[in-house]
């Protein structure tokens, strides 16, 4: 059985596992202020193209995002973002649980506009009884989207842009960063990210590490006394080392964006076998994620070789996520291709 | 200049400052565990046609929401309600800032159907990663709707045999209960409503009192330990006394009911009025609420002797609610029509 | 039976029921955005002595305290107050339910000192794991303190200046802050609070308003989107007329201050017959409260004519609370004087 | 420098990493659900000599905390503990940020008795005014204490006796729970605290594991929907099977327990040396933690060679924790040994 239906199926990169091996019974400080967590940090700032960033590593997403969005909002603002956003539906209502409300905006690929962010902004300050309701007091988006979907370097610019507009925060969730910058329709690097958003993560768990997620505040003005945020919401790992040395493992030698390109590509190859098989595809995925549409009986005959994400039913057919990532086999690719 | 932009401009009913004055100088327990609280208990028990049912006096709306629905779900539970929910629209998050998620159902006029509600429990069920999204916990419906429109009794009936069916409580906000249930539409009583909803509050502040909601627990499952839940809310009025007083006066004598059909009976007096005009009605209203388009040149006019309340512009017209309440003066209603 | 269990046994004091009789016609816009409590807000400006305050009508105490605490502590901040104070006693854990821990200071009779202030700020930052405790982010107290002592000037003074250097807002709970600021203990004027406090309330409830307490935002700092707070706490009053004509009633011809000093002299009448009749007092009390030590014999005969206040036990005794107020009568004192 | 300052110095028992190197290319289902988590759970449930216990892996024990706590109390309840005890001092407030109160009581070496827990929660319900106050909802102590400190069995059993009398569920703290276990004065093994307890966890982090803690739910009343509580509070880790296959590791040959009587044995040795050289000991430990008192000069000579964990100043000396673990090789403590 070959499964295809995430991107954290594996454990991580060998070099990973080296690294951790070779500095196993060093002895270190706790909670991140270690020497490889300081080391991680430079290669990342490096790599950022900036020397004033502020850089923490956390175990995962969901964590990660509800410690950041809850740090940055007063209680009654709340954080505007796509419905398919993976705050909004897939991490069990934890930003409600920090006490705010997930604003939405209903998109068609999972993409923000700067319009529709205007507009939302916009309708808040324009109600008469203006305390009645939630403040915008962030934006969120996901790059590549929750859809496997991209935005444009102008595209983000314009979204920051309205936000700085509008005294509100840009936080771009990568969890699969790598793998949305890497995609043959970006044109964007991490320096892009770095100047463009006012906090970011880089995923470190999809895209090859065991776990962790380096955090990024670029702008200082979210930076003060954020380590009490994270302890405070059970994110800060007492080993931190753990943390570091993947991010520098990952950090160093380009590996980050070696492991990308060669998800996207396994990626690539299935989604052009799709087409020409004639597929219809639910997005014109072009990062490690597929969305397809298939008949039931294909989905149960490829499920006797193959584990699939089954993400709902329409009519009689299915809506399936294929996933490729940093561990994907070629091989195991070819199989799928002849399977499909 | 006349208002008829909410129910709640004047102070409250002649009878309920009566009893306010002749009560003055009593000396009483606090935090509601007084005689007039007890009393009005009885009054609304005998109105409910019940008498296990456990009552609180609340001071207004928004608290009653937010304590009620935090007081029922789990940290990982969200409560089902129309878009347009004053929950979810005009508590200022108030509910997430309790750490629950309001999980929403587009209505075309603002109420729910036991198809829908059923839907969305279901299709919580139906993910396979089920506690990565919130678990419906909760039935919030307003009755009168938001924008006016009222329940039948069968309605009623079918989404709480749905919430039933999912062991899921069903909470009725009214905030309006009276001209609800006084609507030439309703086909209810308040012993219905006692008999179909789990939890439910009757409403004060726009129904003639100085302010006040009643909270009717009618399902014994949800009483225990409610008192801390009021005092942790900060709703625990120290004189509860005020509050007991004023739903004495209005369910002795029917004085309610006989308000709330007066404020029907002017709105309906203008809903005619409207409709003979050649106006459009946003929804068929038959309560005291009447939500009609005009254009924005009109209202102007109207402006000038009238304060009516601007809801949105479309192109080139404008939504406006006209309301009534119990203090509606016959012959201002008499000037509103003939200005229209 | 007489009750002297505690301050808020009696509705208003008559002039506040003639303004609601007077005002009840009268339309006006909700929420606090009215005529009444706009000249309730200049009266207590005048008050206290300046015309840059922020003034905000609450319903109650425990919401004041809830909505003002969480609105400036970030999540990772706590609040510094002594073990007695009201939000860690008797609010039934409010401020933990906001979010933020309270942390207490051991005090003999209720009131902190400077010095103390300074130690528990200054133990936090000596931390070496820092960001393993709660930060302090405000501090809390009591004037009068809930065992009816009271600060000097000096006392406040050093207080804020502690907080000031340490950039800790001060917070003032009035709650009967007529009482304290007319205790002939007392050296300050309400302009005095108004000086040396960042944020403080004045009580309503307890000192002859049906309800209300003002809330004045002194430091601007603390102002930004404060009605947000407000409604999402549950506190926005829809009528809100019914606060202001109350604080008018009681800032116009110095009634609030007429009212605090004929309980407080009440209070010293009893006060003087028990030390005269040899009863231990807890703490030597110059507001309208006496805490006093009485055999548990002495308390059951009293218990035939007078509601008392049982506080606790101890040994063979026990500790109970005397209360005047606005209300009480002079007859009944010289009764529970010749029954003590 | 050789490291005394804490038990998490290290990375990983050599096994661990062995595991996680041979199993590193298998895919695994995410969140726990995979073959290593399913079989970790067999071999403790195994070791507690009961195949009913409800276990998750955790990534924390902050984390792992809030979870519990959290998930069990209603929201006006509280958790009592000891004052030294870790949710109340090390956690920035996290249990707070949850909604609840830490109830504490004073203890002088970190142990409750079951006294103070019975006045504890009894002092609540003799409480006139009961709703004001928080009700005390569950239990927490940490075995071994924060103090190094540790319960005997029927200690625990009469403080277990105490809840289920209060109908209030005990939760165990076991971040060292194998050190408290094979302390020479320890007569409990882990079946008696599955016994005892409603709900505890076994350390992982702090005893030779890279991170992670295992979770053990004995009564099946806090079972319902728990996954929900742990994604929501951002501790759902996507790749469980790093900690399924490190308590496998721990749990297979007795592992934990061998490590675990190591670093006893290499705290045994300094104590006793301590003791001899006449140093005064803050707590008679029997764990792997110990608290010494030393002049502040020695603490400083030390230094140049030794990193010792510093608590606090008390007049002209200092209190020390020396700390071993799992990893402490026999020559650093004889080294230590030598310096002191």
């Amino acid at each position: 059985m070959i499964s295809f239906s995430c991107d954290y199926l594996e454990g991580a990169h060998p070099r990973i596992l080296e690294r951790l091996f070779l500095s196993n019974m060093e002895q270190h400080r706790g909670y991140g202020q270690d020497r490889h967590c300081e080391h991680a940090r430079q290669l990342i700032s490096k790599a950022c193209g900036r020397d004033d960033l502020d850089i923490h590593f956390m175990v995962g997403g969901t964590q990660t995002n509800m410690t950041v969005i809850s740090s940055v909002l007063r209680p009654y603002q709340g954080v505007v973002c796509a419905q398919t956003a993976h705050i909004n539906v897939h991490e069990t209502g934890a930003i409600e649980h920090s006490g705010h409300k997930v604003m939405t905006i209903n998109t068609a690929d999972g993409l923000l506009s700067a319009e529709q962010v205007r507009d939302k902004i916009a309708s808040h300050y324009a109600d008469p009884n203006i305390e009645h309701t939630v403040q915008p007091g962030m934006v969120y988006l996901s790059m590549p989207s929750e859809l496997g979907t991209i935005y444009t370097k102008q595209q983000l610019t314009d979204i920051a842009q309205v936000c700085k507009e509008n005294s509100v925060p840009l936080y771009i969730d990568g969890a699969r960063l790598g793998y949305g910058l890497c995609s043959d329709l970006s044109d964007m690097t991490l320096a892009d990210i770095a100047r463009i958003a006012d906090i970011f993560y880089i995923g470190g768990t999809k895209q090859g590490a065991l776990m962790g997620e380096a955090l990024v505040i670029a702008n200082k003005a979210y930076s003060k006394d954020f380590r009490y945020n994270i302890k405070q919401n059970g994110g800060l790992l007492a080993k931190g080392r753990l943390l570091g040395l993947q991010f520098e493992a990952l950090f160093e030698d380009e590996l980050y964006w070696q492991l990308s390109v060669h998800a996207n590509h396994e990626a690539k190859r299935i989604h052009d076998a799709l087409v020409s098989k004639g597929y219809e595809l639910y997005t014109d995925a072009h990062t490690n994620q597929i969305l397809v549409y298939m008949s039931a009986d294909k989905l149960e005959t490829l499920s006797s070789d193959f584990s699939l994400d089954f993400w709902w039913r329409e009519d009689d057919r299915v809506l399936v996520r294929i996933c490729t990532s940093w561990a994907t086999k070629s091989e195991n690719t070819d199989r799928l291709i002849a399977a499909l």
